[in-house]
């Protein structure tokens, strides 16, 4: 539905990652490999942590990403040490600025891939389940939206990934009791600034895809002659919903059900269940 | 905040009442002489009533009328008899399609302007009681989205004088009980394509301007020479923001907190309580 | 890299041409078939003749066709007997609404699939060789345009295909002299509101894709129960970029190097070459 | 027509250029007070140059700048030394990226309030002297972008005044031989990266306003409590279309026919005339 990566590390220009590639995220705003759409043309975001202080800054676009002459002109100045950008392919909500992904609280992002199944019918049940002090900043119309006041309700600013459980358990159950069967396909990422979370996780098991980069210092080991290797720094990561490229190791599957934290250039693993 | 228009009457061209007028709608967008803002550039919106069905149609956009193109094309095209545009200085709400103005449920069209005093702090209480059913055709974010599908639960379909009353009394309410001394400004038109509604008021008795047309026969005797009203049947109307012309008795003001009824050519004007 | 239609007949509403295929163009705007790219979102146009004047108006936006709500709008209310639509795969210049087709000229209307290669290179001569009088009408940036106002300048409103042999001969002239061995690549179709004209030509021979539709009453005879082709008149003629859907026999190929005239509800061909 | 403003010196913040005066440039698109026009929304643009390349990077958009969200969030994002910023009032040519200002080739930017009086009659015979190599990156339909193209192939790199004396020369020379009395209107800047021309010359001797600032010195020890003062370098200089506020004696006006030089802080004024 959406395609979406996750940067940290050394200070790298945008267009790096979102140009360069073989199949950089842009390159998969036309023709994504892996998306359940191959087509992720309505609209585009990106969120980053500039120099001047702890709010990350948003420049979001109801235009396709590949012929986005905006885009292209702040990839070329603007050099991140940790970026969200994602591609949308709506399912049904209007494509408008404020559907575009990541959103933003405080000093967090969010953003998603995949869908909440008849969120019509459940809306506005989740809806209400925000919290009234939350409620004014919905600006939109999206599912991941909601998702992501109903985690900072259920406390992502302390524990993201039990926030998340819960957030997830509570749609799950909203949705089964208005007879939905598989209620929530979803890849998920969320920043503090300083830490990224990120989640594989759908209802009926089958979930979008999603990698991660290998090790830089193993890759450049296998890798020796590769240029793009050696400017980035060991804890250099990312996480996708599609491998930016062809090279053989440098992409591994995360897997189903998982929740995978990546801070100060460590990545760490854990089994995420709905709770 | 906005500007709009009403009309009613002999199938006129868009472009006779959105451009030829001296102060034509599309001129307000960018000078209005009588707005709380001279500029309206935040989007515009028309709906009218095709040949096909009995559901109006929209062409709504986020750009400032007085330099789309494409407003110009199909004004140059679309004969309507009855016609609701918009021109929109937005108060907060983000720029974008689904908070532009008519709003639109089954044959049922609604534009507004004006505001619910500090809708951010209401916002929430105001949605919950939009009944449950129509939650779902909720799209924007604005104040005058709310109050129409509160109205459309309050019985707009049976009996719009009686339902706006009870909305306005229901979002006064409201808004009292959260602190706001002067909950509601507003000059509202509704229609369901056979008969217009036009509402005049303000919680604190200083409501936004609103003029209705002078009786077309009356004008034509009075100006026998001016051509633009020998086309106009006798029974056509336009409820307007703000006259769109210098012509002497052309224009008459809507008094304060007054109900205009428009059906078959003749208008009634009753007093208008919240309810 | 685009993909257009061009139809006369029947009156029928715009979004049985442009929605209800099952490969319409709106779902070739996201998923060609037979294009030079699957992805046509670069914007998008319709031209069609009011009832109003002899002038057709054109609805043209740089949003992707798939997700564009006032077109879905329009189509829904709007009836033509004779309509061109265009979605845009940019070949390089700027999306922008004065780059989507169909261009106008008086009366009429100009749509292409194709190039001209190395435009840059050649854009300056070519542009010089517009008529002086013409030349203030230019207003976009694409060779599309260019093509057109030479065509006009070559005697367009006297003799189409006289007048398209002599711009495409001069086409390839320029370009020959600037090294480009194979100038032009084009399906164009333009039609001055009783006639059309449709073109497939390339300098190297093998053209983008280019259909027409079968005659009616033969196609009705063979599929009786089809209810799509009873409300169609027999004159009623598509030419297209592909076939709109899979109905055999529907869809036949123009050759290569042909004119196609469509006039009164008659198609003739003839050899195109340029001149 | 239009609205702008240079600034170069002590690197600030976008916002604080753009947002934070009274009668800030964001401010003027909306209401400018001096403009020929109240209203500049018509697009905007700036450029700036970035700590990457000697380009500089231009953001660009056809929405107007007081409701631009990416505006608000890129000026709170970008610091600059040197930054032209610029809303646009369209004097006809499309409202489209590619008539957006400032303009850009290699290092230098170029931005224009004004026109050149009957451009379509002399558009063709301007655009025939631009150098045939500058051709192909004219992407516009602006009189100003031609105005630049002019200038570089008059020598805008090598003597800047002397290329634009030139250029506007021709122009009123071409304009002339069509029978145009006055055809020149102008206030434009331009600038390599390090130094900043200005020009204030109309061919009627009535020219837009222009204004620069006071020494900032001078400035800071007439106020020495305003904090503003004190965080800008000695060598700071705005040269704006209007006063960004009322603070007495910060603003001076550029007379007639001058021509500006912002160099390491310091100004210089000489007369200006075509030549």
């Amino acid at each position: 539905m959406c395609r979406w990566l996750a940067y940290s590390g050394s200070p790298v220009l945008l267009e790096e990652i979102l140009y360069r590639p073989e199949n950089s995220l842009v390159m998969q705003s036309k023709h994504a490999r892996l998306g359940a759409t191959a087509v992720n043309g309505d609209g585009f975001g990106i969120g980053w942590y500039g120099a001047v202080t702890g709010t990350p800054a948003l420049f979001l676009s109801t235009e396709p990403a590949w012929n986005d002459r905006n885009l292209r002109e702040l990839a070329a100045q603007i050099t991140v040490d940790r970026v969200f950008a994602h591609v949308r392919a709506s399912t049904g909500a209007a494509v408008q600025r404020t559907n575009c992904h990541p959103f933003r609280y405080r000093n967090w992002l969010w953003m998603h891939n995949g869908l909440i199944a008849k969120f019509p019918l459940v809306r506005r049940e989740l809806v209400l389940a925000v919290q009234p002090e939350l409620y004014p900043l919905l600006e939109g119309s999206t599912d991941s939206e909601v998702m992501f006041y109903l985690a900072i309700g259920f406390g992502l600013e302390l524990d993201p990934p039990a926030a998340v459980a819960r957030m997830v358990a509570f749609v799950e159950e909203v949705g089964r009791r208005h007879g939905v069967e598989f209620p929530v396909q979803m890849t998920v990422a969320t920043t503090d600034g300083t830490t990224t979370w990120a989640f594989r996780y759908s209802s009926r098991g089958k979930s979008r895809s999603l990698f991660h980069s290998a090790d830089v210092s193993t890759l450049r080991a296998q890798y020796p002659d590769n240029p793009a290797l050696h400017d980035l720094a060991d804890g250099s990561r990312l996480i996708v919903s599609e491998p930016l490229g062809d090279l053989h190791g440098a992409w591994l599957e995360v897997p189903e059900s998982t929740c995978v934290v990546v801070k100060a250039g460590e990545e760490q693993f854990s089994g995420f269940t709905p709770a």
